[in-house]
């Protein structure tokens, strides 16, 4: 799974059209399919999901979010909450 | 919906005089129609309300937002609170 | 009133001269005429009175706003507090 | 007064040899002569005076105040505190 | 160990392949192997794990993260905790 | 004093191989004699005191500060703490 | 020992090979070998202590520490503690 990644915009480019885990700062928590990215790593989510402790608190669908906020992003195949 | 989103400004641009939910760092939400926006992620929203707590908390008009302080910006439409 | 605004700096241009509120970090908010802006949206505004849960705090004239710190602009005419 | 403000460093270099009222971040406050200012809003004030809750809390004469941690700038004519 | 590091990213280049504990701000740590890094260093650690107060909190996989929020990256097998 | 202060930089140049008094976001407060700063504002003070509330809490010697911490910078001879 | 510092970067440059003593944003503090450094004041540290309050807190080995969070970097031989 890991092959092909040269540069850490490769993860990402990997993971367009997967189910994402994205960590805010704040503690705010995202679950969506990755549409699409960018070099300040502005992300577009699908079906995104917002997660407190676990479990899910709100469907927000489609979502814009900003690069600035974000402190990790992990295609959700690969993580074990 | 999705259709046409190659780089995360697109979704922007398809929410061109549509509704959308922007919040913002420190907990603040606004919904309004989105009028315009740069690369900055600053916005113009027009019949913007501010919203805490799902309810809507006072009426602040047409808002020039600062692209520094966005979170996320959804369609409202995509988004069941 | 949202004829013409094809960038987000378009409101602030329409906005010369008229009375805006200006929302900082921090929560601390501005009421003055807009007399200037530029590109990082530092602000001159005059008449400029902090305002605080609604009410007048103090009257600080003629000032320079930090565009850094400022979260939102909005025209005086379309907020309803 | 505000003749001649086109852009919000005009009223910057208006107030050059001027008594300002430089409010910070982190609600520290300055009075002092304002002797020079660039880009970045660094300023250099002379006969600093450091206020807090609206009575002066120390001197610190000639000083260097670097321009990010400025909120704003007024010129202390217009500021009735 | 310490030969051929004239750069701070001669670390991370060094340490490409290898396990690497990573500190961000608001003291969150992760264990995982390094597989790339860029200027801005953001990283790709892949098996990482978050760890709180030197123990395992969840497994996070691959992960892209942020250089952003870093404070140190420190090859795993020179730190003892 | 403030003569040939045309830019702010002006200041610190003047102040080179004086005593200044450095006031860091945080509420640290640096006495020491400046030996050189650049355009970020990184400084390099000798016999660095760290102060607070006005006493000396420990020495630090030479030292390197990097500017983006910095409120302000004041020559200690114009200073009455 | 001054000799020669003519900007900031001078003294981390009479520092490769030296102890340094390093204080965060946070108050983490930490004490190492300095090996290499660049402009964004991004370190590499070797035989790296964490510090608190004066003691010995955890040993991290080799570091890459970000330029970003550092407030101060001072050579160990000038710093009484």
């Amino acid at each position: 799974m890991v092959n092909g990644i040269e540069r850490p915009l490769d993860l990402l480019n990997n993971s367009k059209g997967k189910e994402v885990l994205v960590q805010l700062k704040g503690d705010k928590q995202f679950v969506g399919t990755l549409l699409a990215f960018d070099i300040h790593i502005n992300l577009v989510l699908d079906n995104t999901k917002e997660i407190q402790d676990g479990e899910m608190k709100k469907s927000i669908g489609l979502t814009f979010l900003r690069g600035d906020t974000i402190i990790f992003v992990s295609p959700a195949s690969t993580s074990k909450q």
